[in-house]
C-alpha cells in the first residue's frame, strides 16, 4: 500500500517535470518567432536557422558533457548508459529515502525527467544570444559559440549556483549562518543574466549593424519585418514560462508544494502583465504612441524580473515587480542605443538588465535572501560568463571571423549564409 | 497514510487546474493571431497591441477587484495577502472537509490555481470584443473599456451565475425544485455570449468601417491580410479549448470525474470538427468554394456551441451540435452583414449567436436543464452586459471618442495608434 | 483506502492520456504551418483549408467507423452511447481487474481518453498526405480520400498491428516464441510509413507540378513562400511529438512506467536534435550553405526515426538514430527529385523513408525485435496502404478528377478552390 502511494507520487512528480520541460522546449519556438519578427526580411531565414540549430546543439552538447559539468551526473558519463538501466537498487534507495524523509522527500522523480527539464533551460540561455547578434554575425561562428556556451560556460556557472559547488559563497540552501546565500529560484541570473552576458560580449566583438548609427550621431531605427511573428513569439514565451518557473519547484506531489506551484503560475502571469502595462505606459509617455515592440519586451522583462523569486511575492507585488521590469527595459533599450550597443531585439535589456533587477527583487519578499548574496551571485555569474564568452568570441574571430562581409550584410544573411530567402514572393526592397 | 492520499489528490487537482489554465492563457495568442490574420495589413500592429494589452489588463483588473466582485474572495481583498500566507488552519480545514465528505470532496486544490484558471477566462471574454471593433476603434478607448469589462461587468454576471449569487433564479446547483436553474458548464453564455454582447454594443457605437457598406446598398468584402495567421489562431483556440472546457470540471482526482473530463476533451474536439464541416459544406453551397474563413469560424462556433454542456452528450451528438453551430455561424455572418453590423472577424456570430445556440443545446443531453432556465440565463447575461457595456461605450465616446479619424482609418491604425507598421517591407497598397 | 489509490491512479493515467492527446492534436497545427510555409503563396489558402478540413474529417470518420474497424470498440457502434453511460459494472470490473493484477494493471484509464488519443493519431497519418500532393490536387478529391483513409485504410492496418489482429504474424506482444513480432512503439510504420505510402500513391496518380521538371531534364527548385511558418510548424511538431511518443506508453502511474515515459521524452528530443544536426551538416557539404528547409526536415526525420522505439535507446543512441534519419532524409529528397517524384514538402522522405529506417532502428536497442518481424511489418503496412490508396485515388480520378486544370494551377489553387488569396496585399508575382 504505502509503496503504491510512493509509486503514484513518483509518477506525478515525473509527469509534472516532463510537462514543464515540454513548455520550456516550446520557448525555443518563442525565441525563434520573436527574433524572426524583429529582424529585417533579408535576415529572417538565417535567424531561424540559428534558432533551430542552437536548440539542437544545446540538446546534444548538454547531453555529451554539460550535464556532467553542472551536476557530476555520473550516469551520463559514457553516454551509453540509460536511466532505464539505472540500478534497481538506486530506485529502491530513492524509495527508502523518501519513506525515511516522510512524504515528499527529495528527488522523487525520474532522473531522465530531470535531465529533460535541465536541457531545455540550457537552450533558453543560448537563445538569448542569437537575437542580440542578429543581422551581422556569421552563422557558423555563432553555432561554434553555441557548442561552448551550452556544453561548458553555462554548465560551470549553473554548477556553482544550482549545482551547489561554490559553497558557502553562492549556494543559499547550503550556506551557514552568516554566509552569503545567493537565491535564484528559476534563473533570473543563472539563465537570463548569463545569456545576456554572453550576448553583450558578442555584440561588443561583432559591432553594430552597418547604418544603425549614423556619422552625424543620430540613430537609425530599423523596424522588424513581421509584427505578428514577434507577438506570437512573446505569447509562446509567456506560456512556456509557466513551465520555466513552475517546474523549478522540482516537484509537485504534496499540498504545500502544490500551493507553491500555483503561486508561481499566478505570479508569473501577473509579472508579465505588469511588465507589459509598465512598458506600454512608459512608451506612451516617451513616444506618444502604443509601441508594440516595447510592450512585448515589457512583458518579457516582467517575466525575467519575477523569475528569481516567483513563489513568495503576493500577486500584487509580483505585478509591481513586473511593472518595474517593464519600465526598466524601455529605459535600458534607449540607453544601450545611446551607447551604440546594437541589440536588434533588445535581448540584453530584457534578459540582462531586467534579470539583474529580478535578482535584487528577491529581497522584497524573501527574508532569507541578502543584498550581499544577491550582489555576489550576480557578479560571479556575469563575470564568469562575460569573460569566458569573450575568450571564445576572440578565438572565433581570429579563426573563422565573426562578421559577414559588408556586401553580404547589405544583401542579407539569408542569401549568403542559407541560400534561401524567407519570403521570396513578398519583399520589394531591402 | 490517508493524509498522504489527500496530499496527492490535492497536488493532482491543482496541477490539473494549472495545466488547463495555461491552455486557456494560450487562447489569448489564438485570438491575437486570428484577428491579426483577418484584418488588413495596415491595422495589424494595432490589433496585436490591443490583444496583448487586454490580456495584461484583464490579469491585473481581475486581480485588483474582479475576483472579489465575482466570488467574494476575501483573501484577495487587500491584494497584499498571498495564498502562501493562507492560514495553515485553512488548509487543515480543507483536508478535514475533504476527509469528512469522503474522497473527492470540494475545493481540493490550491486557491491560487483557481484564481489562475478564472483570470484567463476573463481575458477570453474580453478578446471577443477586440475583433468585432477592429480597424476603426481608438486603441486607448478600447483599453479603457477593457478595464471596466474585466474588472466589473464580467465579474458581476459571473457572480450571478457561477458565483451563485442570483439564487434560485439562475444558479442551477442551488435552485430548489421548480426553480429556474441556468446550466452553463464552461460558459457558452457566461463567457462567450457575454463577450459578444459587449462586442455588439461596441460595434453599434463605433459604426461600420468606411467603405464597408456602399451607398448603392452593396457590401464590400474586405479580405484579411494573412490566412496562415488566421488558421494558426484557430488551431490555438481549438487546443486551448481543451483547457477551457476540460478545466471547468474544477477537479480531476477520481474515476467518475476523470471519465467526465475525458468526455469533455472528446466532445470538445468532436464539436469543433462538426462545426468546421458544417460551415465548409454550407459555404460550398452558398459560395461555390471552400471558404477557409467560414470553415475556421465554423470550427470556433462548434467549440462555442458545446461549451455550455461538453460532458453529457455522446460524441456523435457533440459532432451534430457543433455542425449546427457551424451552419448557424455562416448564416449569422451573412445576416449581420445585411443588417450593416460590421464585424470584421465574425466574433458576434461565433461567440454570440453560436453561444446562444449552445445555451439551448444543453437541453439535448441534460435532463435537469429547463428551457426557461436557459432562456432566463441568456436574457440576464445578455441584458446586463449589453446595457452596462453601452453605458461605458457612451461615456468613453463623450470623454475621449471611440473612433479614429477618417484619415487615420484610411492610413491605417498602425501608424496613427502605434507608430509602427506590421509588415514594413511587404505591403504595396493599402 | 485502496480504492482511493486506484481512483487516483485512474485519474492520473486519464489525465496523462488527455495531455498527450492535446499535444498530438497540436501537431495538426504544425503540419498546417509547415506545409503553408513550404508551398507558394498562391496555394497557401488551399493547403490550409485541406489541413483544417482533414483534421475535422479524421475526427468524425474515426468516430463513426474507424475506431470500430481498428479495435472492435463496441461502445462506439451506434454512436449514441457514451462513456458516461458505460455500465457502472464496467468501471467496477476495471477496478477489480486492476486490483487483481496488482498496481498498474492494464487499462486503468477512461475509454474516452483512449479514443481521444487514438483519433488525433489518425489525423497525423492523413496530414502527411496533404503536403506531398500540394499545389495541384483538387481540394474536394483530397477530402474524399481523407474520409476513406481515416475511416477505413488506416484503421485496418492499425488493427493488424496495434489492434493485435494479425496474430502472430505482426503483433509482438501476442506472438509466440518463434513467431514474427513486429515492434512499433508509437508508429514509425503504423502512422508515418502508412501516411507516406498513401502520399506516394497520390503523387504518382496526380503527377508532378507543372514546371517542376523541365524538358531539358533539369529540376526547377520552387522555394516555399514563408520560412517562419515552416519553422514554426516544425517546432510545433517537435513539441507535439512528446505527446505522440510519450502517450504511447498508454499509462503513467508507477515508477517503472514513469521512468519509461521520461526516457521517451528525452530520447524524442535527442533524436530530433540529432536529425537536425545531421541534415544541416550534410546540407552544408552538398549545397555549401546552411539549408533551413533541409534542417527542418532533418529534425522531423529524426523524430520519425525514433518513433518506433523511443524508450529503450540511450540518449546518445537516440541522437545517433536521429542523425542517421537526418542524413537519410536529405539523400532521399534529392533522390526522389531525380526520379521526378514531386513532393513539395518532402513528406514521403520524412515519413516514409525515415519511417522505414525507424522500423529497423528498433533492432539497435530492443533485443526482442527481429529483422524478419520488422521487415514483415513494414511490408504489410506499406503494401496495404499503397494498394488500397491506389484503388481510391484511381476511383476518384475517374469520378471527379484529381488535378486542377493547368490554368488553375498557374493562377493558384487559392483562387480556383477557395476563392480567397492567402496574402492579398503582399504578393507581387506568382
Amino acid at each position: 500500500m504505502e509503496n503504491n502511494i510512493y509509486e503514484l507520487q513518483y509518477a506525478i512528480d515525473t509527469f509534472y517535470f516532463l510537462v514543464c520541460g515540454a513548455l520550456v522546449m516550446w520557448m525555443a519556438a518563442g525565441f525563434a518567432m520573436l527574433e524572426a519578427g524583429l529582424v529585417r526580411a533579408k535576415n529572417t531565414t538565417e535567424i531561424l536557422t540559428k534558432n533551430v540549430a542552437l536548440f539542437a546543439i544545446a540538446s546534444t552538447a548538454y547531453l555529451v558533457c554539460g550535464y556532467q559539468f553542472m551536476y557530476d551526473g555520473g550516469w551520463f558519463l559514457s553516454g551509453v548508459t540509460t536511466v532505464a538501466q539505472m540500478d534497481e537498487a538506486a530506485v529502491s534507495q530513492v524509495l527508502a529515502d523518501s519513506a525515511a524523509a516522510g512524504f515528499g522527500g527529495d528527488s522523487v522523480y525520474s532522473g531522465a525527467s530531470d535531465f529533460f527539464f535541465q536541457v531545455v533551460f540550457v537552450a533558453t540561455a543560448m537563445s538569448i544570444v542569437s537575437g542580440a547578434v542578429a543581422e551581422r554575425m556569421k552563422l557558423w561562428a555563432f553555432l561554434a559559440f553555441a557548442i561552448v556556451m551550452t556544453g561548458f560556460i553555462y554548465p560551470i556557472e549553473g554548477g556553482w549556483t544550482w549545482g551547489g559547488k561554490l559553497v558557502p559563497l553562492l549556494n543559499k540552501s547550503l550556506s551557514g549562518e552568516g554566509g552569503f546565500g545567493y537565491s535564484d529560484y528559476a534563473g533570473s541570473g543563472v539563465v537570463h543574466l548569463a545569456g545576456a552576458a554572453a550576448a553583450l560580449s558578442g555584440v561588443l566583438f561583432v559591432g553594430a549593424r552597418n547604418g544603425k548609427y549614423r556619422s552625424d550621431g543620430s540613430i537609425n531605427a530599423i523596424p522588424g519585418a513581421n509584427m505578428p511573428l514577434a507577438t506570437l513569439g512573446t505569447f509562446i514565451l509567456w506560456m512556456g514560462w509557466f513551465g520555466f518557473n513552475g517546474g523549478s519547484t522540482l516537484k509537485l506531489g504534496g499540498i504545500s508544494v502544490a500551493n507553491e506551484v500555483a503561486n508561481v503560475f499566478l505570479n508569473t502571469n501577473a509579472a508579465a502583465a505588469g511588465g507589459l502595462i509598465g512598458a506600454l505606459l512608459l512608451g506612451r509617455l516617451v513616444f506618444g504612441k502604443a509601441d508594440l515592440t516595447m510592450a512585448l519586451n515589457g512583458a518579457l522583462a516582467g517575466l525575467v524580473s519575477i523569475t528569481a523569486e516567483p513563489a513568495d511575492p503576493t500577486p500584487l507585488l509580483a505585478t509591481l515587480i513586473g511593472a518595474a521590469g517593464g519600465v526598466i527595459v524601455v529605459a535600458s533599450i534607449l540607453l544601450l542605443d545611446k551607447m551604440k550597443i546594437d541589440d536588434p531585439v533588445g535581448a540584453i535589456s530584457v534578459h540582462g538588465v531586467a534579470g539583474l533587477w529580478g535578482i535584487f527583487a528577491v529581497l522584497l519578499s524573501d527574508s532569507d535572501a541578502t543584498f550581499m548574496g544577491q550582489l555576489l551571485g550576480a557578479l560571479v555569474i556575469f563575470s564568469w560568463v562575460f569573460v569566458a564568452s569573450s575568450v571564445v568570441w576572440f578565438v572565433l574571430k581570429k579563426v573563422m571571423g565573426l562578421r559577414v562581409s559588408a556586401e553580404e550584410e547589405y544583401e542579407g544573411a539569408d542569401i549568403s549564409e542559407c541560400g534561401l530567402e524567407a519570403y521570396p514572393e513578398f519583399v520589394n526592397f531591402k
